[in-house]
């Protein structure tokens, strides 16, 4: 019996959108679920009991961020990340392998991992799968991430294929290096790019290998939209239906959405909680650039349709005011706003599937942020 | 009938100190108070549920601030500060005049008001009585305080008679302009310095106009502690037994006992938000940088004897990653703790003056705290 199960409700009749329950040590997920990022055990400018009573499932945290900081050393002897960070539900950790092949510029892959730099202080640093297996059994994360290469967009064709067949013989090496089966689940990465033949190599590598969980990697890193459409359409219906299945790095409403739609389970971004540090805020009308002078007077809420605590409590003119005052609060009152923004996006989209309605619900909300309109940005 | 009075309770027969209450149009107060400092209509990464969930009856908002960002008009639109901010309870604003002092190195003190630059952007500008009751107006504060000048410390006792004179003189002219006497009320500030004759004439001078509250101005502008406490012991028996007394920017715990015991009701000061931005913590067994390398595996509350929502649920390693990292969470959870910290000393302050053993209680708290040692840090 593997820690972390999937359980498949239903499918949507009219988009094959699948609506499940994830569960863990530390409770059961909804699926499909928007994860807020919390790299450096804390997601950004918020507490605990903010994110869960904006409706926070499951978090994601950064093995490489807590490998250096504050080490996972001080994190296990705090009793793991739950405990350190004070996060009674499901926690998430990556591999690392992403932070070492964005953060690093000097990297050697060898087979029996990767040597790099640590992107703060210059020091040389080795990740393997052994080693990232070992960081995410101290941190204690119900769901761990296997130790992968993330190859950039684009990649050549021959090296993806080497690459592939690293990333699945790490993916071996990771489950028998994983420690602690009973309280931790790791998934698999497929990788591949945009080339069909190499998504389905991996896939099939990794399924050999029976992980509880797999993870599509290698998009959302540059590749134009339909891109990334078109690998879903070809690689989710190589993973099995009996497992949750996670898009990485994905957080604007439209590609949520369309994920769905193609058969994805769970996604992770920092963009909300980013984008929200700069004034920027998602509303169901549009991005709302919050420090824009045209908000100064503007007494009503972020977004009218929404009905969190800061659209129920504060201002546009408010929050203008702190922005552009750089305090702090005015940050926690715009991601706070987007967090919850995406997480009630994700509750609706469970409530289409139910009434087997994706398709028609894509429609309006398309229609009404302004996804349809030429040029439109995504968030 | 004035907007806010005040009902002496009880002195404590060891100290002499004042058990209170001061009713407000935004409720009652009890006293004696420490207000936390909302400079720009916000306590720094504190909101105002976690304001009032930790004890904090009243805050502190400043008007120079506000009349240059958002401007008073914009707060005015929005129905005022209490509304604009979402804050419920009573605010008390200053008068712009301390800012006027401490930030503008360029500026020209005439009978009419003074002339200065804005120290953000430059700009010429001119602060008034009339035109400090005019912004205090639009905000909408409970309390007001009048228009003084603040001289330096040092001051030559010629220009402080003149500048006592004149801030009587404002004084006047403020009440004359203050154009929401039903729902908001001006205190008095009384100047002089050390000068025990100058600040006889100050009282004087204030009392006669029959304002509802007086401040004791000119005290924590970098005099050694012994001044202030002389400077208390001669003054504030010099104010009417049924008005309110007000220490401008006084928020260390020896100091708010010391005021406490020489009568003073009321207290404010940016201490405790500004030193927790910067990792320090006040605790009831002295100061805290929990930044430093020995809290690193540190798995104990901030304060042992503390009950605040961060001592119940973070710990010293926790929160000193996040200040290492620089991260948002971390000083709001340092902030938070510092508040609390004091507004539980006042609380301690109130029940031991109910108990008639003020003397006493200051004496247990600091041979705790550590200020009874050689070169004591006084927060
Ligand atoms: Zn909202
Ligand atoms: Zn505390």
């Amino acid at each position: 019996m593997t820690a972390v199960t999937y359980e498949l409700i239903k499918t949507c009749k009219q988009s094959g959108a699948r609506l499940g329950r994830i569960h863990t040590p530390h409770g059961s997920i909804e699926t499909p679920i928007f994860m807020p990022v919390g790299t450096l055990a804390t997601v950004k400018t918020l507490s605990p009991e903010e994110l869960e009573e904006m409706g926070s499932q499951i978090i994601l945290s950064n093995t490489y961020h807590l490998w250096l900081r504050p080490g996972e050393d001080i994190i296990e002897e705090a009793g793991g990340l739950h405990s350190f960070m004070n996060w009674k539900k499901p926690i998430l950790t990556d591999s690392g392998g992403f932070q070492v092949f964005s953060l690093s510029d000097l990297r050697d892959i060898k087979e029996e991992g990767v040597h790099f730099r640590n992107h703060i202080s210059g020091e040389k640093l080795f990740l393997s799968p052994e080693k990232a297996m070992q960081i995410q059994n101290s941190l204690g994360s119900d769901i761990m991430m296997a130790f992968d290469e993330c190859p950039p967009y684009p990649a050549e064709r021959d090296y993806m294929k080497k690459s592939v067949e690293r990333t699945s013989r790490w993916a071996e090496r990771c489950l028998e290096a994983h420690k602690n089966t009973e309280k931790q689940a790791v998934f698999g990465i497929v990788q591949g790019g945009e080339y069909e033949d190499l998504r389905k190599q991996s896939a099939e590598d990794l399924i050999s290998l029976d992980f509880p969980g797999y993870a599509v990697g290698g998009l959302s890193v540059g590749e134009p939209k339909d891109v990334m459409n078109k690998v879903l359409e070809f690689t989710t219906p190589l993973l099995p239906e009996e497992k949750p299945r996670y898009l990485m790095g994905v957080g604007s409403a439209d590609s949520l959405i369309d994920g769905v739609i193609r058969g994805i389970d769970m996604f992770d971004c920092v963009l909300p909680t980013r984008v929200a540090r700069n004034g920027t805020c998602m509303t169901s009308t549009g991005r709302v650039v919050v420090r824009n002078a045209k908000y100064a007077r503007d007494f009503g809420p972020l977004d009218e349709n929404c009905s969190c605590h800061v659209c129920r409590n504060y201002s546009r003119a408010y929050i203008r005011h702190l922005v552009k005052c750089n305090e702090t609060f005015g940050f926690r009152l715009t991601s706070y706003h987007n967090l919850y923004f995406l997480l009630e996006l994700m509750e609706q989209v469970r409530q289409a599937i139910r009434e087997d309605r994706l398709l028609d619900f894509r429609d309006e909300v398309f229609e009404k942020y302004g996804f349809n309109k030429p040029g439109a940005k995504n968030f």
